[in-house]
């Protein structure tokens, strides 16, 4: 499958979408999930264009990686959390969603089980301080 | 939390338990999953000792998703899965079993869900032929 330019992460990295933003640089983006399964769901992505991690450069992978290791840290520490999971989903049969590849970013705290994966969005004002809070920590 | 050197995947890098292999470089070692979710799991782990995505190095995180993308791209190809999943559990609260750094590697197939996580071991003779055919399309 080509990749689409007009998926709803592109729209974003091309500022023509809003973001709740957590970090950015030269190579990769930041934001709040606005479904998130979790308190601190963020979404890390690559500037480069691929759809999934089969057509991501293994320098697009790496940095992908450093970025997502940095906001997991973070978010962790900023949000108390017990524990994170990183999730990258690969695929319709994976149940990936938008077509530009991205890590899920997902703190737990004790005996709050995740929700279900892209099923309620949340008003973004709400994702504001939790981005303030993982930013105060990078 | 200290690493444990006496975790499963610390022993399996000395050598002290068996492990059906699938790549292994300067840097991390893939291996095939023995209670799998799906067929073609596979493990990725780093020689470096850490026990999460918390106490990777930045480099070492580099390296260990450069070689999970390696064997996402082969399992996909070699096992003709129509999609993958990338999951890293750090912390006991996010499921995480083995306390040394890993990223499991799911291939998906049309209409086939996911086993739960660690749940049933299987015959480790039967993954030969799954990991030689993953080996094969590296």
């Amino acid at each position: 499958m080509a990749y689409d330019t007009n998926n709803v992460f592109a729209k974003i990295l091309r500022g023509e979408l809003p973001k709740v933003a957590v970090y950015e640089d030269e190579h990769t983006l930041a934001f709040m999930d606005i479904m998130p399964q979790t308190p601190g769901h963020v979404v890390v992505i690559p500037k480069e264009a691929a759809e999934d991690m089969m057509d991501l450069s293994p320098e697009g992978a790496a940095r992908l990686m450093q970025t997502t290791q940095k906001i997991a840290k973070a978010a962790k520490k900023a949000l108390e959390a017990s524990a994170v999971t990183l999730v990258q989903r690969s695929g319709r049969d994976a149940g990936q969603t938008v077509f530009h590849v991205h890590f899920n970013v997902m703190p737990h705290y004790p005996g709050v089980p995740l929700k279900l994966h892209a099923q309620a969005m949340v008003d973004p004002k709400t994702l504001v301080p939790v981005a303030e809070k993982i930013r105060s920590a990078l």
